[in-house]
């Protein structure tokens, strides 16, 4: 079972290797290899039926070994100087798909390097699919165990094993699908074959890396901005939405699905805030310019991708700081995106009104229902805590950043773009996060992976019942 | 019933008679009289038994009555120009013992003026008491329910209205015992009479306000300074607590308390990290010195006090921003302090704790316990929405003052001040709130009525269930 996901990195590297010709990719390949072969030889004979406790350790593995290995590359590579927290920062960044860039200069980086940063997103999307509709529900984190059931495709027998590689094959046809679309609209748009395929990657992955330093805005093309907005909104959906869409060839499933409608209408919703703001200062000289930017930066927000059109940290007022709150509720579940996911975001809503009526009603058992489904308490109670322990564990990072040094803007901002998985955030690190000490690259990669395994998946492993027996 | 509810401002104001020869007051004591007296007479007839719904609107009526009551003087004094807003903002800072102040220049304030400011602190002081101990356990917000059993005092029948008046005069007794003893040790300290009774007032209401536009610094004095933690700490314990030491003539109460161990470790752990910080950077020359300003800030901020010795918005790093961070965690339940609560903190770790093993262990049915006593699972969920809701409150006030174009660090620091009704914050408003805008006071004097009514007192009144049958 172990073995596939030992030999997964090799793999990944492999297939790269018909792009560079560089050294430091033979040797990552070559040490990752027989690494993972070494690891691989105590686990030759299982062939043992998942337990719950392998799917944390799976999870985690999965996350921060392939980050280690993945490190190998960058932190071996001739052409540009880059130290270990530096090469690990960017490479989390990269596997996450937060695609918050230590790199200045990314326009005269290899090209290996920067199709190989583009790959780690398109990866690390294709590991958290599999992540949020296979592994998530079953561990029954902050709520994803609503989705237990809804595993598509044929195969739903009892047995883990056949029915994640099933559902994961199944989705990444999907995930290819939207690839290639993006890919396809890219070129349209006028980039050449490498940027689109990199791009594609970014969007679709909600990543955020970009070939250029100045990001999506170094291309300055309202078509491409807008192919970008879909491909990012289609990253942000559940590919298990996407899938059922497809497979009855019917689109009337997206507004059958109350987290879609949601999503869609807090977007709406937080795109008309900024375009009024945006219009009463007159930072754009006309509407469809404001709209333009607008529309651009509160998907790339929401759905966390990060990818840039314009500075949205000068903008006036509360919108800097509107638009980092959004990325708190991110993409939906069992999507690339990051946050807390908006079916949560939806629990919380439902929850927090029932306990408002709950006061005045005290005897009235009022259940919160879901696409016309009644929500277990286990459930409830699962992404209340969710959600606390979200801010608690935002709390420590942020006074961890304060005790390095930073100012209370930069570290906020920061560590909502790592927990979030969104990358992008104000202050001293809203272009670029070059500027931090080796101290912060190291927390915040660590943020990077609480966010993208769910903060439980990770604090699980600090609970003694997790090792006892 | 509501008889004794408005009648209360001419009693307060009356009172204060003996102290003012001014014409403001006389006028506000008659304008109250008045408009007491015709609110009360279409209630005359009325005796009936307090319903649940009842609860809400006398918490409520309570205190936006009563600030609005309480403003008359204020803003008809010809002694000093102060606007509607800065004179409401500044009654409602009293009332609800926020302690935040638009006044510059209080050391020229005629007394009388200073003296009602006062006053209104120790006032709300004693409306809190009751609020938190007869009334919030009622409604059962945000957990309180828990304590519908515990109120003092040997009248434990079932109708409210004795209950309140017997349980009220108890605690108020504990109250008055307090205010006197912190008196005679202001007196000890070397303050004028009118000195200590003020300060008194302010540190056992957990208020805030003092007589000198420096606070509690005026007097530089060790021995005022510990005096204060002292009745800082006092005024942030359950009065029934308290009430119960007195009663039993035994401080082992005090040690056999879940909630006023966490309370006193949380104080001792923040108080460690703030001496080890200041001394690293070599902020005060001695440990003495360290001692006596971060033992009282610790003090001021989490008891949500907001009395100052020294300017800790400028302490370095991460000191700030935890202090302001640790005011959310707020006195005990049942005290004058602000902020969520000790004991829904404590709540919310173990409930945190325990969803992290209920996922390795998902068959296990464990309870969580307080005093050794198991909590109903209504009263998990209940501190679950309490907290989801002040953060997603916070969120909304933090924008709104953004919007009004103040910078993040304000925003947030004053959001907090007013919220947890601490009345201190960092930025622009690190020493004095007078700097706002009048939107900005309006603003952020809804804030602290939320915050003193428990959100939930207020939403329930948006609720369509609410007003229905
Ligand atoms: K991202
Ligand atoms: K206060």
């Amino acid at each position: 079972m172990l073995f596939s996901l030992t030999m997964l990195p090799p793999i990944a590297i492999g297939k790269l290797m018909g792009d560079p010709e560089l050294s430091n990719f033979w040797w990552g390949f070559g040490i990752v290899l027989v690494v993972g072969f070494l690891l691989w030889l105590p686990f030759k004979g299982c062939k043992n039926e998942l337990r719950l406790r392998d799917g944390y350790l799976i999870a985690v593995l999965f996350w921060v070994g392939l980050s280690v290995a993945a490190t190998i590359p960058l932190s071996l590579s001739t052409n540009f100087e880059i130290n270990l927290a530096s090469a690990f920062f960017e490479t989390v960044s990269g596997f996450t798909t937060t695609g918050a860039s230590v790199i200045v200069g990314i326009d005269s980086l290899p090209r290996s390097i920067n199709f190989y940063r583009l790959e780690l997103h398109w990866l690390g999307g294709m590991g958290m699919i599999v992540l949020a509709v296979a592994i998530l529900p079953m561990l029954g984190i902050g709520g994803m165990q609503l989705y237990k059931a809804e595993a598509p495709g044929p195969v739903k027998d009892s047995k883990l094993t056949p029915r994640i590689t099933e559902t994961a094959r199944l989705l990444w046809y999907v995930y290819l699908a939207l690839t290639i679309l993006g890919i396809g609209l890219f070129l349209l748009g006028g980039m050449s074959w490498f940027d689109a395929v990199c791009h594609a990657f970014s969007a679709v992955s909600t990543g955020g890396f970009s070939t250029h330093d100045s990001s999506l805005s170094y291309f300055n093309n309202a078509f491409i901005d807008y192919s970008a907005i879909f491909l990012m909104i289609m990253g942000g959906v559940s590919f298990t939405l996407h899938f059922t869409v497809m497979h009855h060839k019917s689109i009337r499933f997206y507004w059958q699905d109350s987290e879609f409608k949601l999503y869609l209408f807090i977007m709406l919703l937080v795109c008309s805030i900024c375009i009024l703001v945006l219009m009463q200062n007159s930072v754009y000289p006309d509407f469809l310019t404001t709209l333009r930017y607008a529309s651009f930066q509160v998907v790339s927000i929401m759905t966390s991708t990060g990818l840039l059109t314009t500075d949205f940290s000068v903008w006036p007022t509360l919108l800097p700081v509107l638009l980092v709150f959004v990325s708190f509720v991110g993409g939906c579940a069992g999507s690339t995106g990051g946050g807390l996911k908006v079916i949560r975001f939806l629990l919380l809503m439902k929850q927090g009104w029932r306990e408002v009526n709950i006061l005045t009603h005290p005897r009235a058992h009022t259940h919160i229902k879901i696409n016309g489904e009644p929500v277990p308490e286990g459930v409830t109670r699962s992404v209340w805590g969710f959600f606390a322990m979200y801010v608690a564990v935002f709390a420590i990072f942020m006074l961890g950043m304060m005790a390095a040094g930073h100012d209370q803007v930069t570290a906020f901002s920061a560590v909502a773009a790592a927990l979030n998985n969104m990358g992008v955030g104000l202050g001293t690190v809203s272009s670029n996060f070059s500027g931090l000490d080796d101290f912060t690259k190291w927390w915040l990669s660590f943020a990077m992976l609480m966010g993208r395994l769910e903060l439980f998946t990770i604090l699980v492993l600090f609970s003694p019942a997790f090792w006892r027996k």
